[in-house]
């Protein structure tokens, strides 16, 4: 029990990480076409005002507002149509008193207009003329100038990741180049005596890698560049060897350990010696994957992980894809969706200490219900038979069957 | 009024789609390593029973049970060390009674042993005798061969999309190459005389290209494949030729039409031509996006969207996305993640139909806020300002300032 007093929350633990980080994201100019989940380096700003001319939002047609006051169907105003607004282009006319034309939807407004009546509240009488029944305000149907985005505005702030909206934004302004914030680079290294290549037929006693491809995966998903390191033999010289070269060339260095006590004390032992400050969280209170070491080594993160697969994937998600949100300069803290739902039996943990567990979703009566898959933090495949993952906070021992909890999809 | 009782509310609209969609995916072998968020095109059986062998879940000592029980601190069961068990190798050993052997965790059971003491309930004498100070059951620290997934097993179904924890499991198995979905390819073309490419500088009354650049990201996040065909000018002929030419290559085609409605009815004719059974859905019961399309042409889905930027996304999040899911053969719904909001002002809508309303998410005193982006929906910027979505159900004519609502992010 002592032992867990000195062992702090996740949240503490990341804190602690990344209060020692300095990220300065690398800037670098790409097509903005292919910029979609990366970062802002820089503020953006619109080069014009969106739109940069004043257009219909209706079919119809366009008026003076004032021209139509009082109409209605018993009193209709009659304007004269001057002419077709063609799309693409200017009108090419100017509305005098009493004049319309006929514009479509995202039409430029013709000079001397200042409203638009839709369609279905006008009547043509094949005659040049056009009855009004419905009196117009001034702007009325029209998307001003600027409306959108103002020239000069900041549209999109620094530190923020591409979504489909922002391209499509960008590209309304003519920003067809971005600069964005590099790919974090990320070497993943294996370490374990037992660990073979997946391509490798295990001999009995070895096991095939996992925990560089679920990392690497992951490292994707969050926006990072895995650089696989492969899997190094558990000697301290090894390790060491392998793991400066991985500093050298990334941003992150993340290192799986050997499942026994021994090889994750060698990790730490290799993490103090790649630079200063070095490890500065050796064991964090969450269950899987208390043996979490976190460190920075002159400047750069390194970040060890217990061995098993369970573990390995719980802790990246907790430490591993925040230090590489930290390293893309994301600034906004993201909200993490979930889905609610119903446990569905008992779940017990221990109180002071944060339990997360894998369940499936199932569908219920009343939305979903949430189903432990139980396994030993071993068992790679109880993550693949799970949805998501649920916390148990600790102030809590254990949470009933029935109530409700955020299952986090992975 | 009467208009929208012949409007089908979304789903329905969708159910209408799928129901004459036939998705038949080809399945294509792929490194398992780049395999992240496609999907399986068979189900996948494991080839061996994982662990493949009896393994230690703790650091301690190989035991045969039944010489440690009755095992306690005050009266601990002696057992001879027959020696150490290697990491990755067998342990070239049977454990006699009496006997028991070191083990770290991980490490493969030597022959003889049923259960592993860990370490802190043992004390070793140091002349090749360990005090066992406490009696270990059958099987206890130990992962039975087959705990994770027996010979044979199918360990992941047809139609998943695979993620970190599949591509790991399938790496421990081996595989590493795997059976996928092709991604759907589809083909995106924008509409509109007043349409220029971003690249250009827009003359007075033009505007340039967005739903093109939204919609190629939102393909590819959702997994497919975007090709993107340009601009069509507003004429018939021009269209279908292009539209006959993305069809033939895709498996999925998007339309966005001009903004006004002569083009939009321009689309419609258009699809009707590019085969049977051609428009089966013209209008949702939506907003915004009313007159969306959706036709099924000789077995291949195509999508008419309004062209203007927020009903493009709104649309294509409800329609595009589910129908490349069904094209990649997905199989399971996947629940959709929200973060839960209380909306920070009245939200006005008209009963009969459903409303998406962009909205940013504000931290509040306990939870989020929903603050709601407002801007016509040719803005582009008010999706780029918003966080998510958030739903107004047809039963319902507005939502009150303080409501819990569902913002789905994008």
């Amino acid at each position: 029990m002592p032992e867990f007093l000195e062992l702090l929350p996740p949240p503490v633990a990341l804190a602690a990480l990344l209060r020692h980080l300095e990220p300065q994201p690398v800037p670098e100019k790409i097509m903005t076409v292919n910029a979609l989940g990366r970062a802002t380096a820089s503020g953006i700003h619109a080069p014009h005002s969106l739109p940069a001319f004043p257009r219909s939002t209706v079919d119809g047609y366009a008026v003076r507002a004032a021209d139509t006051y009082g109409a209605n169907d018993s009193l209709p105003a009659y304007l004269s149509l001057a002419g077709d607004v063609p799309m693409g282009a200017e009108a090419g006319l100017t509305l005098s008193g009493g004049q319309c034309a006929l514009i479509h939807t995202g039409g430029m407004l013709p000079a001397g207009a200042d409203a638009v009546v839709m369609i279905e509240h006008t009547q043509s009488t094949g005659q040049g003329e056009v009855e009004v029944l419905r009196a117009a305000g001034v702007g009325e149907n029209v998307l001003k100038v600027g409306e959108d985005v103002l020239e000069g505005q900041e549209v999109i702030r620094a530190g923020v990741r591409l979504r489909p909206a922002e391209i499509g934004g960008l590209m309304a302004l003519g920003i067809t180049q971005v600069e964005v914030t590099h790919k974090p680079r990320v070497g993943v290294l294996s370490s374990g005596d037992e660990v073979i290549p997946p391509e490798q037929e295990p001999k009995a006693g070895q096991v095939r890698d996992v925990n560089t491809y679920t990392l690497s995966a992951l490292v994707q998903q969050a926006g990072g560049e895995p650089l696989r390191y492969g899997i190094i033999p558990d000697q301290e010289e090894a390790m060491l060897r392998v793991a400066r070269t991985a500093l050298q060339a990334c941003d992150l260095v993340v290192i799986t350990a050997g499942s026994s006590a021994s090889t994750r004390d060698l990790t730490a032992q290799v993490v103090n010696q790649l630079g200063k400050p070095g490890v500065l969280v050796h064991g964090v209170n969450v269950r899987p994957g208390k043996p979490t070491i976190l460190a920075v080594c002159d400047g750069k993160a390194v970040i060890g992980l217990p061995g098993n697969p369970v573990s390995t994937l719980v802790i990246a998600s907790l430490f591993v894809v925040p230090v590489i949100e930290a390293l893309m300069g994301l600034s906004r803290p993201i909200p993490k969706p979930y889905v609610p739902a119903r446990l569905r039996i008992n779940l017990s943990s221990q109180a002071g200490r944060e339990d997360w567990f894998p369940v499936r979703l199932l569908p219920g009566e009343s939305g979903y219900l949430a189903d432990p898959v139980f396994g030993k933090s071993n068992l790679i495949f109880s993550l693949a038979r799970a949805d998501g993952l649920v916390r148990i906070p600790p102030d809590a021992n254990g949470l009933a069957a029935g109530e409700l909890v955020e299952v986090i999809l992975f």
